[in-house]
């Protein structure tokens, strides 16, 4: 079993050093409702990295964590994260409020406050009460366990309908390595990160610079390879901390480098789907794999166009075989291809080939896209570059949900 | 009135020379649909120009008009359009359906085949039953008359739920001038062009070149500034026809050429407009303005952001004063401002002032958006330059409209 990753049941503390607890602050509107997470690293030469959203409007706790990392040079030991509030929009006041939790924070954990990373999610644009995570601190800080997975999963929760989580552990070198992942997301979901926020721990011994780098990697083949409706948030976060506490040292170039990297990729995929599959209104997970391209950028493009169709999404919704508004989103990708040539199928089923219709079986083509997960393969037949893409089915769920969220 | 044009009630026919006719082909599903069109022009030497689809997926009957407007350096008398079928991903079948049709009017109307520009709307990757509208055109040709306009708008309609016509007259050196438009909308609705086709004829005497150049301007303030979802269909086209039978002449850089342009504009915007209103369950229409961005690209970025973001279009339908999501597609748009500085009013009422709410009232801000027109206004106090975008809410309509649009 050496180098290979297993799934585990378990939980987010799982790696060695790692204490989480969750509490209800009062900040969502349903009172009792989890919406206050911790993450705490025992190790005090924990490694940290992150990727944040690209959004110009950036968050509060964005700004903040940015710098903190920047400032200890990729050191952190907590993460201080709750829901109900995105703490976006809020100015000088909620830059300050974020300043705050995270010195309340340090305080109660004994450690510097730049060593701890803030993140928030919910709505934008409405002042964030945070006397009442201050007051919910100390509560928190000692409850810490390594048993609260779970809880931690919902604290983060805004419309998600599920808790999202996973551990992956793998033998390295005859010793055990862990990696444990917590996220949320649900609307707001796009490419360059959105409303969703992932916690990842690791005891690999890793420096900061190597974590970033292969947290940029994972994130590109994960997190970046996601859409739910096309809007980059202002708060998405991806946060990774590595205790090193399983002695296993992941040192650049090292075969113990290469299968962290491969354990961080799988638990972001994992829990980038987990992010696609409930977002808002979901019933479907939809794989958009585009093959044959001329560049890889084509390749990409025609695969972001079909996975952001409104056509294409509220089609897979009625599992309608409309492969024509596929070849139509990949014709207006700016991808290079001859439409002529083109071959479309979903699942196993040729819809389409050299861009005209095959004269499938409706009744069969219909049951294949009633499926909970629908695969659409276009093959450009123009050169050799390929791309895949994670989204989901627009139904009448995600208006419900988007019409109605704040008010 | 001297150059100043006014709106008439009346018929796609006004402009001198030109006769119209509607009929019922047997394309459309429901029996007896009026889904066949004809316009006509009986002037020798009609000017004609074209804007169409920039999908690489073009349409067989995009690339037949494309090329015949080429080969007779803009010179077409006749446009034949049909809905119910768009004869896209139709092969080379799709093309010599798309001749046939051009064929068989030209012959009946003794004009050349070049002279015939066709036009197509409906579900994509079907063939095209060519043989039913051979069949229907003797009638159809013989039926010629000035007083269809209405018609001909219900036989290109696909899921309009409304026909757009719109005739303008102005008197230009003391002789009247009109100009007449009729347009279909409703999915597939993007800036450049989509599943729109919008025809449009006038009896000023213009060059070709000259036509074409008006109307590259017009379409560009028009048709290419509306949105619906995002989605940039095959068959997207916009033709007029000017038969020159009103003696006045728009030569280059003449007084009634600029007066042609304001109407050709005008008509344009009044007709993009409808589309835009008229949008697959669509119940208001928002126009999107942005102020004070550093570029014009930058204003045109941020104000395609917001008009495309499910969020914000979601928020309008329910009329949810929900600033935050408007900030936030400005602030992924790619232009350069600082949040802390922007203003965002719906329609007069201020909600957000220097990046933070202002307390509005809600019940009176939710009263603003349950209008049928809502403008959503953002000043980025970035520059001087502004763009505005018009599109609609997104609601369940358009969901139960294209998730079974096809089956």
């Amino acid at each position: 079993m050496t180098g290979k990753w297993e799934k585990i049941d378990g939980h987010l503390a799982t790696p060695a050093g790692f204490r989480i607890a969750a509490s209800s602050a009062g900040i969502k509107k349903a009172a009792s409702s989890l919406d206050l997470a911790l993450i705490f690293s025992e190790a005090e030469r924990t490694a940290a990295a992150a990727v944040f959203t690209i959004n110009r409007a950036a968050a509060a706790p964005v700004v903040l964590s940015r710098a903190n990392l920047k400032s200890t040079a990729g050191r952190a030991r907590a993460i201080i994260a709750n829901a109900g509030n995105a703490n976006a929009a809020t100015g000088n006041a909620g830059y300050k409020a974020a300043t705050a939790i995270a010195r309340g924070t340090a305080r109660l954990l004994q450690i510097p406050a730049a060593q701890v990373l803030v993140a928030s999610t919910g709505v934008i644009g409405v002042p964030l009460d945070f006397g009442c995570i201050q007051a919910a601190l100390p509560a928190l800080c000692s409850s810490l366990s390594a048993n609260s997975g779970d809880e931690v999963a919902r604290a983060i929760m805004t419309t998600d309908t599920y808790p999202k989580t996973c551990t992956l552990r793998a033998q390295i070198g005859g010793k055990p390595v862990h990696i444990a992942g917590v996220a949320k997301g649900a609307g707001m979901i796009h490419p360059r990160m959105a409303t969703m926020l992932a916690f990842i721990t690791t005891d690999i011994l890793i420096a900061p610079r190597e974590l970033q780098r292969a947290l940029r990697l994972a994130a590109g083949a994960s997190f970046n390879r996601i859409t739910v409706d096309g809007d980059t948030s202002t708060n998405d976060t991806v946060f990774v901390l590595a205790s090193g506490l399983s002695q296993v040292s992941a040192g650049r170039g090292s075969r113990a480098a290469k299968i962290f990297l491969e354990g961080l990729t799988m638990i972001s995929v994992e829990l980038a789907r987990m992010i696609v599959r409930d977002g808002e209104g979901a019933k479907k997970l939809v794989t958009v794999g585009v093959r044959g391209a001329r560049t890889a950028a084509d390749a990409d493009r025609a695969a972001r166009a079909i996975a952001n169709s409104l056509l294409v999404k509220t089609a897979v919704a009625g599992s309608d075989p409309n492969w024509g508004r596929i070849l139509c989103a990949a014709g207006y990708s700016g991808a290079r291809f001859d439409p002529s040539k083109t071959d479309i199928c979903i699942n196993r089923m040729d819809l389409c080939r050299r861009g005209m219709d095959t004269g499938f079986n409706e009744a069969e083509a219909r049951r294949e896209m009633d499926q909970s997960e629908v695969a659409i393969i276009v093959h450009l037949h123009a050169g050799k570059f390929s791309a895949a893409l994670w989204t989901c089915d627009l139904t009448h769920g995600y208006i419900t949900i988007n019409a109605s969220y704040r008010t």
